[in-house]
């Protein structure tokens, strides 16, 4: 989950974005990992920069720290059905104390999700930077990518959207969403297996995940908010912001063809489908293209 | 090459490295990679943090802090004996403008390596933070670590140490050493496929290197100066600090069994021979202990 806000002050990140597609290949550049094809399999890679006063609340200890930087990484890797090898994880400390809880906490999250923390480097820092770059392997048959949707396919997520942007805005009962979120790697594998077409994780939110999606495969989507599964405890007009908008939760969301339904397991469910348009429909109207704004930073 | 001096102040980075050591595995932290056994061949994999003020000289352009920052991790690629496969790279930016050049650069430095740029990440940050991950392959007869010297093998560098250091005081005939320097792939598989018993990039200079692989190895080493590549240009009192203490090289320093002396590459020095004592001697007195001090940020 990132202060798209903050960010945007200082980085027009769209457009430097385009500059390192135009660099490295646009194709780079779509997924939630980059894939490299070896020895038969895939290997997925991707890596996430967090910082202190940009992606850490106030809250959150180093230990969280530590399993928060681990879990981004680790949500692209399920992202793409893929299964963790290892992580490396780079620090940047404002302050040596933060170091053994840095390391521990990402040591937790990848034993807990099958892979290990094998090695990375240090370095004093003005502000706590972590740096996490992970590795999977994923067979070829299995691999996910954003682009893939089918009109009729099914819209399916993981867990409930929402309980991190609630914990953010201080529901006690979802913090723990907000500071040591699972990474989704045994439904993300799942998915791939039952045939999922395409998929991503929901770190800055559904909406903005549904145009990712979108803008990778060129088909749209309609959403029955009813259908969403419930984020208990809140109401109101923090509802749809938290659910629809919220950021933070790595879940997942994918698409799979209608004859899958049956295959789904329980905490995946189904809230619309893919459509010919090139829109992304909330019961009926054009859902918002945002993120919820968070504001940790106070 | 790191700015030893500057860090020290900040963090004890020895006791630190034991914290981490203590917590992933002190078997994780003492090679230039980490090993991952995968389908028959072993991963190896590495990553590093470089920033403004401690690792890029005044003069460095983003192209080169580009391909300088893939030059580091590509480096202790060659140092496992190990061809690169890809390269991740997070940037945090103080300077939009900067971007560019830092991907192309990188880009570059792995096209000429053999391997891709494949993706990244990228932060606004208060200042220039690059962070490059790199994965190589190796097979499992070839690959080298920093312990396995025998005593009577023989101590072996590539090119001429010391010449970083010299393009960091001002010989502009040595600065590209200094801001692009070159892996050294091609020599590290080459001394793996020759049988090289241990292995380690120069990057801190010759010196620490060598107790570095003392730690590692338990063995000594007996280095004859003389023997030493010759850095034109250079002499007086700055010749042994540059050639013996210098950093920012990325030549590899390897030891090899005496039969195959025969074996080695024109480029590929022997300089002494790995002795039983845990003790570094050149020219028959204890070698200091210490990296050259270079202070770019004046």
């Amino acid at each position: 989950m990132r202060n798209g806000e903050r960010r945007c002050v200082k980085l027009d990140e769209r457009a430097l974005l385009l500059t390192v597609g135009r660099i490295i290949g646009e194709d780079r550049i779509r997924d939630d990992c980059a894939v490299i094809p070896w020895k038969g399999e895939y290997l997925v890679a991707t890596t996430d920069m967090l910082h202190r006063s940009t992606d850490f609340p106030v809250q959150m200890t180093s230990w969280q720290m530590g399993w928060h930087s681990a879990a981004v990484s680790l949500s692209d890797i399920a992202a793409m059905a893929a299964e963790p090898l290892f992580l490396l994880r780079s620090v940047g400390l404002d302050d040596p104390d933060l170091l053994g809880g840095i390391i521990t906490g990402a040591s937790y999250c990848c034993r807990e999700n099958g892979c290990e923390l094998v090695g990375g480097d240090l370095d004093a820092h003005s502000e706590c930077t972590v740096v996490s770059s992970a590795v999977g392997t994923v067979p070829p048959e299995r691999l996910v990518r954003r682009r893939g949707a089918q009109p009729g396919d099914l819209v399916v997520v993981t867990g409930v959207p929402g309980r991190a942007a609630a914990g953010l805005a201080g529901y006690r009962e979802y913090e723990r969403y907000l500071l040591e979120p699972s990474p989704r790697i045994r439904e993300g594998v799942y998915l791939g297996t039952i045939g999922a077409t395409s998929m991503m994780d929901m770190s800055d939110g559904l909406a903005l995940s549904l145009y990712d999606l979108l803008a990778a495969g060129g088909h749209g989507f309609r959403i029955d908010s009813s259908a969403m599964p419930g984020l208990k405890g809140v109401s109101g007009e923090e509802y749809p912001l938290f659910t629809l908008h919220g950021g933070g939760d790595y879940e997942l969301v994918a698409t799979l063809p209608p004859d899958r339904e049956k295959d789904l397991l329980a905490g995946m469910t189904v809230i619309g489908t893919v459509i010919d348009e090139e829109v992304v429909l909330a019961d009926g109207k054009e859902l918002e293209k945002k993120g919820y704004e968070h504001h940790w930073t106070g």
